[in-house]
């Protein structure tokens, strides 16, 4: 594989610039191997992800960002980011004691189906220290009282600034978020909701659905923001239920559920394919 | 095809209640076609539904609901209905502008796909008279406003009384029904809401949806209660969008999912098939 | 709405075609209000399909195909495709004996849903004729037997010429096409297959799928080649069944299938987003 | 919990049968807590499941099977099989050379969340050796080569009667299974298969997809018998692919599939809720 250069993009649109940017990056010499753009008419937004070849790119990898910043950002009221392919981003997990989407995370990464290094697992609780260990992945515990909850956090991050983290994903930790730490990671913190959001906010969701005696559950992946629950999602999945299955049962159905629509998120992260904007997200195909 | 006799019926859980009335059935010279049941364990309700042949069964049949409510309702505390496969259901359909979920229930009522009757489409605007007329079924209109509602809600239940209506199904019929007429009819008014309920409750959920970024949308089906939008769920769908549908894409999707949902309830319900239980609904096979 | 252009375009990939073409649009006054491309990278291919608004454009209407073919067909070796929004497409629907997809169809049209023209119902059989005069369309009956086959469909392909027809919707038309009129309308006989496809080819699926107990039935809609059912596939979808399911059950959900899976492929055709390749589809979004 | 008796049973259908052995329970004081039961009128076949609290019943746990052997086999021509709560199914892992259901499986059992024991995991490859061990989980390497398949099967089945296995799950074991290891484990060798059978049976599915350029790819899990990919079907499900999705795009998406169907079908297994007649499964709820 040839190492690849990736631009997500977004600005007001305007005629051309899709045409301009594949343009320049052609005339220079690189290989575009991925195209998807959108526009969103409503708000006349363009945005754009585009992927081509390093090898044959006449400008040096460490002044890409700088010829585009010169060229388009202002031109366009642009709001860019690069990446390159042989850059893994670096996830820590954040578990509280249930295992199946930290299980389902670590075959993966295991496995090799994920570009990414995942240095650190943390957690309020110890339960979980027995699976990190037997995935190798170095396991902190930060219990969380009323009392100390910022201060731990305070704690986390600087162990997280520490490991270099670009992105955490909540493994179902079951902790609220604090402003500060969304803040030191806005749109790179993604969380696995047990409901079809906005259905069933907050707290014991799988017993609201059961109350209402809906026919469907759900799971939402969404990036955390300070509202609750309310973040700009990434992606959905449900499952069919019957009157025969019990609050215990929607549970364990919706493991399932939770597990692979959380990794389809983190896989959709971690290959640069997701926009957040305003409270939404694009999704690159 | 021979007649047969559908047995609705639930009451508190205790050991051998199907057993004796399956019992008494076969005894008494009924073929058994159809047994489902369930219990619920957390409220120990015990809920079923038999379906017999009455050819040989030697109780008569304006005799059998008699020997029911006289070996069972108290013994048990039950709660039963008894149907005959050869009693058509008599259904009103009620609109307002929107046509997709209409013809699709005209369509499977003219292909003789449900085996009910609909002598009548009520609505408050003339625009489904076209409609009803290619199908040859009577259409009346009644204009609502907030002064002359509970009057002209009082004309149609006037009228659907004299027409014998069993159940009323709102395809898309914009006004929220009153307490007057629920009460009337108990589990017996089928709306569609074109949201995956309890998520955007109330008007416009389709722009509620967008504006939250979902990635999938839904409709449900439910009977109508004096709660908006909050009655017992009788089946609900999904279909998956993206970041590219507007709000008229997501009304576009909807409708497909709209007229499959309502079709499949009403169907379930012309079946008897649904049993509403407090605000829940056990769907027997 | 602005009348557009609607260009659909495939080639060997090369680097710039989809920068030169959206530029030649931009340059000459086209607000291209839709982009979207595709390059198998296993075939090395190039799809776009690209929309711009013809008002300020200022190439003229009926010169625009001149252009392109000018400018990129032989430099390319492209195959190009231009429609405009205000051409309806003339859709002709062949049916034997069943109605649900017929009526699904006619609702749809009727309501305005659909941007198309359908002159003409043909059927082998008269059963449809009343669902035909339900909403006002011409229905002509051409018997098949074994040996007046060709000679019919010479004369409905007369017909459908006469009717300036530019492509064909086969709504569950019991019948296997002739290779002289899948020659006269390549890639534009839509049909639907009542299984999922590569499973069940051939007659009575429903009762395959049945003796095959799968959990899962599908419906699949094709454009018409050669190979009986083995055309490129446009739409797929897919329903749970369970073992209590009789073929009769089967063939009931079936149809909710078939007539969703039909009308979505004919709208995405109608729309001009289905783009042929050998024996596959790209389905521009 | 209580230790619960779960009887599974079949029979050609005769009026009484449910209510004469819900009856013999209830009588002996056996607390009824769940019953399903469904009767093929196709091929006029009854089939139940029962299961009760052995806590109250008057029949020792040891003689039940007796009982019913005496009471019903002959007199109802019946297939009965009893198991009890407090007895694990022992259950042995085939894997070739890929992970994902492996450690789906795994991460289910060490959770808790499957009522079954592992003493073993066979393969022909060393690769999982790893994953096992990380599980605390005995891994025993047999070779295959066509010369050696019966001989190694045999030592294989040698090791499996030691171990006292019950069943066999096949977790992407790329070897077809002898007649002889059919045989011993009849309806009890638990495949996945990766497509939405009867669709491309054999190898390379995903990759015969692509060709056939199916917008819908599947998994399938079934019990194996002497017909290739033919055996009675357990669970299957499917997602939703696009032109986009080059063949190494099918396998990944595919790979999740693969691990919640083979999953499902195993945990129906383990809860002795299958139950294959001729080439079909009987799911209850």
């Amino acid at each position: 594989m040839n190492t690849t250069a990736k631009l997500l993009l977004h600005c007001p649109d305007r005629p051309g610039i899709l045409a301009e940017i594949t343009n320049f990056i052609t005339i220079n010499g690189g290989n575009i191997i991925y195209i998807d753009q959108f526009v969103d008419r409503m708000e006349n937004v363009f945005f754009g992800r585009i992927e081509w070849e390093l090898k044959g790119f006449m400008i040096p990898r460490d002044k890409i960002l700088d010829y585009f910043n010169t060229l388009y950002v202002k031109k366009y009221n642009m709001d860019l980011r690069l990446y390159f392919s042989d850059e893994k981003p670096r996830m820590a997990i954040f578990v509280s004691k249930m295992s199946h989407c930290l299980y389902d995370m670590l075959a993966r990464y295991t496995a090799g189906e994920w570009d990414v290094d995942i240095p650190i697992i943390i957690s309020n609780h110890p339960d979980m220290q027995p699976a990190a260990k037997r995935f190798g992945i170095p396991y902190r515990v930060f219990p969380i009282t009323k009392e100390n909850k910022l201060e731990q956090e305070k704690a986390e991050m600087e162990l997280l600034r520490e490991l270099d983290i670009d992105f955490i994903v909540l493994a179902r930790y079951m902790q609220v978020i604090s402003e500060q730490m969304i803040e030191e990671y806005p749109n790179r913190i993604i969380n696995i909701h047990h409901s079809f959001l906005p259905a069933f906010v907050g707290a014991k969701p799988y017993h609201a659905a059961f109350e209402r005696g809906v026919k469907i559950i759900g799971a939402t992946s969404h990036y955390v923001t300070n509202d609750l629950d309310a973040g700009p999602i990434i992606e959905q999945d449900v499952v069919r239920i019957t009157h025969k299955d019990t609050p215990q049962d929607l549970v364990n159905k919706g493991k399932d559920l939770e597990k692979i629509v959380l990794s389809r998120a983190v896989q959709k992260h971690i290959e640069r394919k997701v926009l957040a904007y305003k409270n939404k997200t694009v999704l690159f195909s």
